[in-house]
């Protein structure tokens, strides 16, 4: 699974210092395609309606994740782990879809997902001066933070007002350019087709990363305009005959976070101290979620979804934290910087850039200061979050809609408030026990004698205390969270006094935290100029969660001596059962094994590529020439891990889930004839 | 499982403050038994005699665990995760005894383990002036610690050479009292029995710590002299019919660790700064050995015993930690110091000794500061813990024995010996995972950019690094190892140069520790003679993994609200797979199926009493006033893990074999009619 779903991706907004995109690196802007690299190379380059069609049938996941239109009623297909987290909000007991798959045998089965809002981008308009201008030189970091975010709000505020349609300012290349995106906004989304886990997620977690793969990991979903399935002018044509091997493709989809950009002082604070924490931290919630789990069956399938995240994010910064620990990679990128600064330093007009590098240490410093020092419960406790929300939506919302915290703005309060009224289930059992981990955990990063820590405890243990709050709080009924948002918050709820104790100190730190962004954005911004400046332009920014095209070939690599061959196909993942002896993850569901005799074993089911993609990819289309859909991406193999810093195509892999395994298993695995043909195939 | 095998103890030697024992507390000396007490709540107290059988019938796991005598041809009785150590090196993929047991149906047929020593305490004497008087008032705490060893090791020396017995100084009430532990050593011990780890470790990780508990957690061995079994007079005998509700009872074994004299601020440090380390560390084991046996059966098997400790104290300190974050506890402890500090500062002579609790802090500020610096891998790679081994004891044998590091002295040099060269099977892929990682961490701890981590990498990933040392190192050999003792050590050998890399750093930490270590026991020291002046003597020290009796009555409790048996039984263990709908680690194994018919499952299987316990009393035996085996510990419950800083009796429980079902499985299951006859019943 790999590809997003990861709470702890940082938005860092930088871009890549490689300008000479060697090979067929890039994560590139629908804007500004790399035509002529790709003309002499491939001898093909996208048009501009290439482009805008393949662009129109990308569709992002709000939630984190990447999708496409297939077909003109709506259907949008994406993985299994990007739609897990609806799967699970719509489980229960009884009816347990994310682990059982799901069917709707017609449109009147097709079930509304509580909180999912995708999005369509439909217009980007180059806005850095407006941006900009909002920052005058006198000005201290947060007061240029503020400035820029008050600016960032009007400017998203007005085209709200205008287009009715979703307005985001994007911070692109570190902060030298910010671009406002427009997306049409999908909010009735309903779930269609769901394979099961044990097909989708086959091998598990010793699986994840790992290639050869025999992963069905996608699902179905339709969105909804009025009650009725929406009319959909671009959506990609199905091919079931895929891409052959050295074919180019092409991958629409939206990275999430790469920092290729980063100095060797970030990449070391990285590799010393945030990247050791966070597995640590990883790790911790590994083993509270697996013991929560044993606990029964319905406790499992409660915590499962959460594990699973943790779990591939706990193995994917385990392959970063390697990468960077390899001397040889800090090495080589210090022999970069060195000359590049050498370079500036022999140029009068640039030498005073280079104590940028100097400015982007002492961040790190003040950075390695702070891990670890939060003052909210909102990651662990849903119920804590909603409480959070809503007392600092009572503040924020007497200020003008500039001024206010970037997501309590008034053109992103629809979104905010389909997270906000969700109805997806609270189980008090997990919330409770990722509470008091959370409490206790707080408790250990500021030591038991902190002031603050008493006032949390209030005398109690971490575990006592949660059960308290858990079990007094109302916030769980929406109509409560509701009638507190428009009649005011009610102070006796124990978790609303919880968030107004911590109130002063979440601000004092997220204040700092907006600080050192604004530095760390000018730094870079004042890099990308000096690097502009020696080598030329025509680069793509660093991943911001927004629609890029990334391409490359279908291609086999060489591993400990071994060729792995591009492709796998529906008889291998029977094998491989079968090699694992049908033990821990390694069980084909019922349906496969029932409808052996039916399927078309040589079918391919998963096939890898050489397309730059990240953590945010999951379910990207991957098309060919023609703007068909060949394959969805769902992971990359752990030697691509370390794509966050560097791309190669030496050995690091996409892989995909191949359009003609998808088909094959809709038409015979799970009955699901009438997709198949809504695919068009 | 839980009680000891956690080599994460470590050995603070400190005595019990809390000087008006109430209940059943006490791990008691066996020199100084609390006979009064005894006579007068329960109208018995044990006699010279009784006293002296019970710990001549006592065995001391040097490995980590207790045991006794139980019959008069050396039949030894211990958990099974006390023997796992011994069971797992005699395991290979064809013969896995660590999991599916073991029976030697004749003398002949007992397998002998490959480095397993068992110690009998025969004598004890006073020999704390003797260690004073080395130290003299004008030395540093280096200086006195070392001539604190010197002549410990002198002390040892002399009984060694005069006795020919094991002799060990043992460190008393923080180091108020010194004693001479002399041990008759068992050297050929040989595995008799053990069950299927299924039924040893019943409900696993799950059930670990929890109580109503159905495990046959229990082994047997042999102790051979001169080729024969050892012929022994003191053993206990067996009571097949056990205790009863009620009934007092006593348990002799070695408990690991307690803490109960810390100061506050000792308890703080291992609340904000110790305890979460452990957890972090254990955690981070804990996830490496699990992926590690995702690989395979055999790498599951190989990794298991050690996977199982981890999660053992895993456990075990989570519910320590929540102890100690609960502000109850620490407040009313806080209470007791404050009080006892003015009744010090009211009181002229006195007074001068309160400044001993500032220099406690101190000492715990300095270690929070050491926290995570180590240089050595040895705790996670045998191969280097030999080399590091001997390159130490190059330079440590030049030096006249009282000069020495503790180990290497002359008096503990056949059991030292006996670890390097033990024929235990090294796992090499299992090793350099475990070495990879120990290798991230240094370079976690210290920062990529240290000097030290750039010699150990030698410029390249953890990974590559470990796969090259365990490549090309031959200390797997032990012919190798005890050549380069005898020869000089090869230094052509890569883990040897890595230990040399290391050496003076690790000498460096050492030093460090044992002159905070010094620090503590002297302050430890003065405290205790402050409170004895105040408050008399007539206490327990804490615990130093030597011989103690506790005592208790077999006895159930209060649990939310529901009333627990202190029993269970064999048709418990039944219904308690079935309840768990015979998942993960809730089936029994087949002998017990095969056998169902035949066994009395009214039987009972496991129970629990008030003793006073802690890890290293796994094995212990429980015998009643009658000096007659009724049981065997094994666990204690979930709340029974704060004994390590407080006892009572209130909920917390030592959870037991009942003598009843060892005597019945080795009849009706096991088919081992010829030990249940050995045992007298």
């Amino acid at each position: 699974m790999s590809l997003l779903r990861c709470s702890f991706v940082q938005s860092v907004f930088l871009w890549c210092l490689s300008i000479s995109a060697i090979a067929d690196e890039g994560m590139w802007l629908f804007e500004d395609l790399p035509v002529d690299y790709l003309k002499s190379k491939y001898g093909f380059a996208p048009t501009e309606e290439w482009a805008e069609h393949v662009r129109l049938s990308s569709v992002r996941f709000n939630s984190g994740g990447s999708a496409s239109f297939v077909s003109s009623q709506g259907l949008v297909l994406t993985n299994h782990h990007v739609a897990a987290d609806t799967l699970h909000k719509l489980s229960s007991p009884k009816n347990n879809y994310a682990e059982d798959g799901f069917l709707a045998k017609n449109r009147d089965d097709e079930i509304k997902a509580p909180d999912l809002e995708l999005n369509q981008l439909v217009s980007i308009e180059d806005v850095t001066d407006d941006v900009n201008q909002a920052v005058t030189p006198g000005m201290s970091p947060s007061e240029a933070s503020k400035a820029r975010q008050a600016a960032m709000a009007q400017i998203e505020k007005a085209s709200l007002d205008k287009t009715l349609l979703r307005s985001d300012v994007i911070t692109l290349y570190g902060g030298a350019k910010y671009h406002l995106y427009r997306f049409k906004k999908y909010t009735d989304v309903r779930l269609v087709w769901a394979p099961e886990a044990k097909a989708a997620f086959f091998g598990g977690d010793a699986d994840n990363f790992e290639y050869p793969r025999y992963c069905l990991d996608v699902t179905l979903f339709r969105v909804y305009e009025d009650g009725k399935p929406a009319e959909i002018d671009h959506f990609l044509k199905y091919s079931a005959n895929g891409a052959a091997d050295g074919e180019l493709v092409f991958v629409s989809g939206n990275p999430g976070r790469t920092q290729r950009i980063f100095t060797v002082d970030a990449l070391k604070y990285l590799r010393d101290h945030r990247m050791p924490y966070i597995l640590d931290l990883l790790r911790r919630r590994e083993i509270l979620l697996q013991q929560f789990g044993f606990e029964g069956k319905e406790q499992e399938r409660r915590a499962r979804d959460e594990l699973f995240g943790i779990q591939n994010a706990r193995k994917a910064y385990t392959g970063m934290l390697q990468g960077l620990q390899n001397p040889e990679f800090l090495d080589q990128k210090s022999a970069q910087e060195t000359k590049l600064l050498a370079t500036l330093n022999a140029d009068a007009k640039l030498r005073s850039s280079a104590t940028t590098w100097d400015t982007i240490r002492d961040v790190q410093n003040r950075q390695a200061e702070l891990l670890g020092q939060s003052a909210s419960f909102s990651r662990m406790s849903r119920l804590y979050s909603i409480a959070e929300s809503l007392v600092l939506m009572e503040a924020e919302d007497k200020k003008p809609s500039e001024d206010r915290l970037r997501e309590f703005r008034d053109s992103a309060r629809e979104s905010f408030e389909q997270q906000l009224y969700s109805p997806a289930p609270i189980y008090e059992d997990l919330e409770q026990v990722k509470l008091a981990d959370s409490i206790a955990m707080f408790v250990e990063k500021r030591g038991g004698d902190d002031l603050l820590v008493q006032l949390v405890l209030q005398g109690k243990s971490p575990r006592d205390r949660a059960a308290e709050l858990v079990g007094g709080t109302k916030l769980g009924d929406v109509p409560i969270r509701k009638a507190m948002a428009a009649d005011g918050i009610n102070d006796a709820d124990p978790m609303i006094q919880l968030a107004r104790t911590l109130n002063s100190e979440y601000r004092r730190l997220r204040e700092i935290d907006e600080e050192l962004t604004e530095i760390e954005r000018q730094a870079y911004a004042k890099i990308n100029e000096a690097t502009v400046a020696i080598q030329g332009t025509s680069t793509y920014p660093d991943a911001t969660f927004s629609l890029r095209l990334a391409f490359g070939t279908v291609k086999g690599y060489v591993e400990d001596g071994n060729q792995i061959e591009p492709w796998t196909d529906m008889a291998g993942a029977f094998s491989h059962q079968e090699f694992h002896e049908s033990k821990g993850d390694w069980v084909l569901p019922d349906s496969w094994h029932n409808s052996h005799d039916k399927i078309k074993l040589d079918t391919p089911l998963n096939f890898v590529c050489t397309a730059d993609i990240i953590g945010g990819n999951s379910g990207s289309p991957v098309v060919n020439k023609d703007a068909e859909l060949v394959g969805v991406i769902f992971d990359g193999n752990i030697q691509s891990l370390t794509s966050d810093f560097f791309y190669s195509d030496k050995v690091g892999r996409a892989v995909c889930v191949h359009s003609g395994g998808v088909r094959e298993a809709l038409r015979n695995i799970y009955d699901a004839k009438h997709l198949a043909d809504e695919l068009g195939r």
